[in-house]
């Protein structure tokens, strides 16, 4: 009577009779073949760490960018298809600073979220701006930042629905990560205390050893804009969890 | 003879022999996919109470938003694909305000959901504004608000019929909360007992246990506009009807 | 040889081998799903009575509009899908309102029916203007009205074609009504017998019991613009045709 | 080694390989489906009968109009979908004001058909003009009218092909019906015999018994504009051809 | 391995693995169910004989246009798709009109071929501009002229491809014609042996009997631009080859 | 596990899974089918000589141009779909004035291959300009000329590539052709003998027996722009190599 | 359950149920099937070498380019369909040009590169701007060149996702080319030894012998632009490592 399920999902933005998007399902499932990030919200500010994969040893990992920042108070860690995420990124950037130029005043980690959700529902066989994709985008990503709320962590999905976490992992070994997540975090937790909780979960689920060069490691605070962490700084919190 | 009912499933805006629109239907059943949200009108105002799905302990239930202000005296819940129903209401706010703007009047329950269906069903192929999706939205919506006419409770369906309704739950917990609401509902009610009513019932349906983060209650009155409850009204009144 | 007819039907506006176009048939039997709506011409005016399918005893009825007023002296009854209804509705009144301002005249019944045609015909794959549509409205209207010719009943189907009845049927139950009406009508009526007749046949096929609050009236007469039957007014009909 | 048939038909404008295309034929057969109507030139001026289905009693025969004028010195018979036949229709009046504005002459029988030949080939799916359609027009129409070459008969079909003809039947008894013609047609015949003559060949092929109500006569000759005979002067004939 | 060689014929412009265009091949049959067209050059002029098809008594045989002035000094036969040839002979005309306003001088017969060639190979499905088909014009054309490099006949297929021929037949006979036209054509051959030999071939392949009512005949002489014979200057003809 | 090869080869510009594009090699099957040409460069010049396909003695050899002239110092010769040559010519003959126009110097042959390579790889679906084709081009091109870089010979086939040669074969025959001027070429051969090398290999593969009307032979040189020999310049020659 | 793996690899842009993109995944199989190429990065400059594959010795192998200057600091290597990458090669000219327009600075090799991503990753059914392709580019790219952070080289494919890399092989023999690669690199090694290493690793798994006719060898460095390698000079490093 029906149609097996798997007739619905190239119609790319279609129905199944039970309601569902098979195509927004499906890029979901391309987060789960990316590389693993985690981001922990603190009282003292957010911390991302991601695990970069080095397919061979003649790669530079100093180009592999997992984390890039988006405005002086906001970086974001993304998993998933790499070009894909650098058109949000890019929209990320433009948005915040058009805030910026408009409002003479930061952009909320929120609004952020809201204009990167914007561009990723506008996908289909009907959209014909220059922007727009014929399929949704293959990424997740993780919006950390400092606005007038205080510390921010926000994770948003390929159908564009962003939530806010206190901590969260996304990609390949996110199940496990985020259970991990849920018994290491709590409320008051420092974020050194975050920095090293995350290395330890990625230490976990990640299957190369981990080592100063394939994982990044970055931060905002009140005091501090977004920085990544240095090689020499990561090794030490490496050092500590060993 | 004839195709079977699923082979005219993808045609998205396409009659199947029984003059049916299945993707429309489709989009109906995504609503049941969502969490449970109810709307009751009194003579002292319109309530709306939604359910909160709390996936992740980490998960900041804050910022999902199930119920959210269009204009000062009108609110709505929502239930189905989130990042669908913000571009509705943000339809909706702009509806809104353009009404301000140029007739200097609040604009009607009635025409607000007007303005929404106008939108809800400009879909499919041949559309090709910026706003067209390629799909009915898979968002089913309460708008509550008080207006010239009084305290006025309408739901929209993603075939942009609308209708005024006493009282009317949606989502995945509907059906049995639309038995219980026409039980529970008299035309003399008070607001606090229509709050307590929506909260008793969405206890009885949803699969987690009622508390001040799982639920948003929100209501409209002559004296006050569009508000939310803090969560210490929300567990007060849980523990009255505990 | 030939595909079977079902074959022919998905391509929105192509002709079978027997020169038939399946979507406009489907559309059709999408009003075969729709409510029952009459409509009889007398000399002293035209009367509209409408079935109102109250699903839930919480719903509002008098926000279910079957008959709408289109100009002062034109009103008209759907049957069918109700959001297409609006669209065809909304053009009705604005072609109405032009005629008025660009020719300082009424518009005549006519010409609102061969406005709404032109709108019903513009559908399919290669059109591209805002309004189209990609498939056939699933919509039938009575166009009730008065104009220089006197009073006026015209019928238009999915199909754009329209024609003038003395009285015609339309929805689920237009069969055995329509097979009623031709017993029942006669040149001479009056408007009073008119909508008892329309009472009592819609009594016949309605599947609910009649009452004053699943049926809208409405007529227009030389003497009164196009204006709704009250509650009582409704009421006392029944009472008289028990 | 090749598709069968049926196959090639719904690729809109496509040539099958034996170099025929499908969906004009099949439009030719929309044709075959509508009602019966007759042209003949005779030297004393034009005649056109056309059969009026009335499907219901309660129907107004004279709304249901198979013959229209489109200029002064030309009118013309439809049959077919009734909405494709307005449009050509409106085509065929535009170009004849037109050419009165622009050459201050009456444009001639031929140019007329010609302009709704030009608008009847341009459907498929590349067209992308408003008036365009995506399907050939489901009409045959008959042109009569009087210029500067005296009365003239034009026949159209969905092809977009016309040719002059003597005497002409289109619609659903056509076939009978211009076999009759042949017989009864001959250059010297009176206008009044060549009406008398189209009457009678439509009372063979009527499925109803012929009547003034459910045929339409009209005329173009040197002396009179295109005219529609009167109720009595076609009751007349009938009784005169009984 | 492959698909069956149907399976490639309906994208309207894709080749086939054996690098074959079967749309294009079956635009090429369509001709084929024409009507006979023949052209011959000689040092005098160019004739073209084309037969025309009375599928009724009752048809105004001049009307059945098959041969047309393009400029003074050019002329075409055309056979097919009626319709279609229209559009290409309204090309050609333009283009030699433009020609003679912008160069103040006659267009060659190859450059009004190379212009309707240009128009024949823009179908497919990424055209849109307004002339352009959704698939190959069904029509083939010899185009007879005079310019400076004297007598001139041109053949056009469907693929746009023309080429310049001593003396060609088109249509459902030509087959058999084109055989015919080798044993009768010499170089030094006059306008007038020329004429009887194309309307002696065309006797051969007609199915009716042939008479000056059913062929046209035209000629254009370096004396007398593009004329069409008579009905008696045909008859005379006729009469000598019987 | 994967579709059979044929089943990719109907995307136009889609990827089989093995990365081949068939629409491309399809194309390049077209000029298998197309006539041989050769072209032959040498320190003296450069020589193209191709074969005409007389298919009936009517034709008038001239008019089949398989050589022309793009610009004064450049020519080329074409094997496949002739109407789809012209436009690459076209476009060759344009790039080649606008440099005349622009820099006021000769445009080097690599140059106007590559301007028509550009043109090559416009095609698919998503095209939207005036010129692009929905298929690639099924024509080969070898373009001879004299530049700043001496004798030039450049092969390009439909996929758009285009490669430098000393000695280069196209079309039905190319393959045998080809192999015979590996054999025959050497770098310090005369124009004379390069001439005749053509011609001798073209009257090897050609079926039908070389003469100086089925022939087409040109040359670029420092001394003579581009020229096409005379009749009785072939003739000579191959009485020659008889 | 699910279809299988080929059926979702002919929508263009759409994923798989594993969230997979096959259009890209076959984009990188065509790479396969391109020559081999190799870069190395060294402290000294970076250098690049490429296979040419002579299919005739007829052929000019100085026009076959696999390598190409993009701007003075800037070279790049290509491998796949030559068609496609001169399209790519043209859009990071033409950036790089803007560049120094713009900023008066010269462009980032990361920043060509990431120049080159946007125009990969813009393909598909819904994009509609001239340059866009209807499938990914069939071309995997070597950047190598000089700017503030020193010698640079990238590698791009054709997902547009692209990564520094010390030493990277591309096209068919770059499995073991990599292998070799990991073992011949070091950090320390002169320019001189990257270009035999280079020479060595492609002479293993080039098909045909290793000739200067065959490879093309260039470097950048910081005292030399992008300058291609003599024919004599590639000679001398092939006797060297013979």
């Amino acid at each position: 009577m029906f149609l097996t399920r798997s007739e619905y999902d190239r119609g790319v933005n279609t129905f199944s009779p039970e309601g569902r998007l098979f195509q927004v399902e499906y890029a979901i499932e391309a987060i789960k073949l990316g590389s693993t990030a985690i981001g922990i919200q603190t009282s003292e500010g957010v911390v991302l760490a991601v695990e970069k994969r080095i397919t061979s040893p003649l790669m530079e990992p100093t180009t592999i960018e997992k984390i890039v920042e988006i405005d002086k108070h906001i970086g974001c860690a993304v998993s998933g298809l790499m070009a894909d995420s650098r058109t949000m990124v890019d929209r990320a950037r433009v948005e915040a600073q058009n805030h910026w130029f408009t409002y003479d005043e930061k952009m909320s980690v929120e609004s952020v979220a809201q204009a990167v959700s914007n561009l990723a529902i506008q996908f289909g066989d009907s959209d014909d701006d220059g922007n727009a994709m014929s399929r949704p985008f293959g990424v997740a990503i993780l919006f950390a930042g400092i606005d007038e709320k205080g510390p921010q962590l926000f994770h948003m999905d390929p159908s564009g629905t962003y939530v806010q976490y206190d901590a969260k992992a996304i990609g390949s070994g996110s199940e496990g990560a985020q259970q991990s997540l849920q018994e290491a975090y709590n409320k008051s937790m420092t974020l050194k205390s975050a920095m090293k909780a995350a290395l330890t979960i990625l230490k976990q689920v990640m299957e190369e050893k981990l080592s100063s060069t394939n994982v990044e490691v970055a931060a905002v605070t009140p005091d501090q804009p977004f920085h990544m962490y240095s090689k020499e700084q990561v090794e030490d919190v490496i050092k500590e969890i060993a």
